[in-house]
């Protein structure tokens, strides 16, 4: 008898915060993999701020998800069935498997996960596309050195925590933007950053000059904003600043572009973009690195996981959007 | 008898568009020029639209105009009297003498012209600082190469025709932005440009994207404001877009900043900020290939000369902002 696969799909594009109304539950039978694919039983769930960009209609890095269509979503799992010579029963994958119980894959994308390691999760983590994000986000497009000012917002969520990890490893003074005083707490004494500023609190401007006298020479951005304009006053001459992300704009119907980015010619200073997908090739070598890291106790992978069923996705979405997670935000499907 | 000298100085820091009552007209005599030192008569002033920032009090890549002191400019003059090993009576020079009839010099920062090649006022468009801004903007900071699409906004401005006509020299696709019939016709026919678009017609975004299928490469942006904006929707993967400068922003109290930035991640591009003064050391080498166009006949230097008295300086530097200048707008000192 086939099992059922329960399944979120997209049935209308959201205005700002997605609603109950923008999901759709359908069932199926899971298919019996044809030559060549395995079937995975999806364990956990990336909740990603970058899923709400995919629910647009408006073509992007990525291709929009259709309406109608299993709502995009990587994952880990385990493989139930298998017709694939290279994946066997059991064996521990992470792949853009969709908001759905049991997916079907070729192959293509998917990577086995060395759970000797680490447990699964840490590969949605450190040791998964958010370590690997922070990584070449921070080293090779902003080019963070030793004895560089970094400051980094979002600093106790997911990509944000390790960045500012790797800073330290390389010999960096790094400080992290967060809200509120547990997230502070958690970037100081876990991440092991320098200092942690609270951005709802007052004079975050005065503030970073106290704590960045000589100016802010990488700005690892995750949330764009008022903080983005605040911290461009702040950069140092020659500031590289990486916009990663840009959290608190992304149910804003008009986005608010940062009005101080004059101080890029004021302080020969550049702002780029990145996508971790360029970096594919060097995935390897990173994630070397930063499992050597991890090993050796030098990296924290830190997890926010709910428990639930897939039917619980939009609502886990929503909490990354309320702030409510330190870390990854996963969703455990049981 | 000694000369008198007329001088603009900065009464008050203008809010918007400077006014009359933000200047005072004052007068003292020449100095004789102490060892070490000459006079220089004014005979040309640049007309720069980032004057406008230096009348500000907030530090930016200079210091403010202080209140009561005379406005700061670059301009061109002969040598009246010298006491400076360096310099002759009747030598030309460039160098920031401040909107006066008379400059004092210890030569420091001043240039002298070699009017053999092009008139006096080519110093200070296509062979002064006006085209070693477009020099190193477009090809060290923006990193145009043969066959990119390059779009320039101002493109019949000072900096702007420069920057559109080494595009061209350089093997660029070359689309300049500007105001009106008349500067469009300019750009294409004077300046060689292989199209121009009229930004005061609507549908810039898609005129942009019939010029430049694959995408804009590198953007010499010197408005800021809605069009930048209109240009981060057309540009290509790895764009550069080179912030030169923003005239549409400068007199707003609150400026409009690019809400359309996170096309920066989507296209992996970057925003870079230049300023032509960190140059310095390679200006010879851009001044000879400069100068080398120039005698070729394959760069053209336009400059739109106004005649006039140093009191005449706040008005013609209202003429920038309303877009009066083709190419380098310049006050002759009669």
């Amino acid at each position: 008898m086939p099992q059922t696969n329960r399944q979120v799909r997209l049935a209308a594009r959201p205005s700002g915060l997605p609603r109950p109304a923008d999901w759709e539950i359908t069932s199926e039978p899971v298919p019996a993999p044809d030559t060549g694919e395995f079937v995975v039983a999806v364990s956990h769930l990336s909740i990603d701020p970058a899923m709400r960009g995919w629910m647009n209609a408006t073509a992007s890095y990525i291709a929009p998800v259709e309406i109608g269509a299993v709502m995009r979503a990587g994952g880990i799992g385990r493989v139930t069935a298998s017709e694939h010579p290279g994946f066997d029963v059991d064996d521990y994958v992470y792949g853009t498997f969709g908001v759905q119980e049991y997916a079907t894959s070729d192959g293509r994308g998917v990577l086995k996960l060395d759970t000797s390691l680490a447990e699964p999760t840490t590969y949605l983590g450190a040791l998964g596309m958010t370590g690997l994000t922070a990584y070449f986000a921070l080293l090779d497009t902003g080019k963070a050195k030793e004895g560089d000012t970094v400051v980094v917002s979002g600093a106790a969520g997911a990509v944000g925590s390790v960045a500012g990890q790797i800073a330290k490893i390389k010999g960096c003074r790094v400080i992290g933007i967060a809200g509120g005083p547990e997230k502070c707490r958690l970037v100081t004494e876990e991440f092991g950053f320098d200092a942690a500023i609270d951005y709802r609190l007052p004079h975050l401007r005065r503030q970073l000059r106290e704590l960045a006298p000589r100016g802010v020479d990488v700005y690892f951005d995750n949330v764009g904003g008022e903080i983005l304009d605040d911290v461009l006053t702040c950069i140092a001459r020659g500031a590289r600043i990486v916009i990663c992300g840009a959290i608190s704009q992304y149910n804003e119907n008009q986005v608010r572009g940062p009005a101080n980015y004059m101080m890029l010619l004021v302080a020969r200073a550049s702002m780029t973009g990145m996508l971790v997908f360029d970096y594919a090739d060097r995935y390897p070598e990173a994630m070397a690195e930063l499992a050597g890291w991890y090993r050796a106790g030098r990296l924290v992978s830190r997890e926010t996981v709910v428990t639930g069923t897939v039917e619980d996705f939009p609502e886990a979405l929503l909490k990354l959007f309320e702030g409510a997670n330190t870390g990854k935000l996963i969703l455990a499907i049981t």
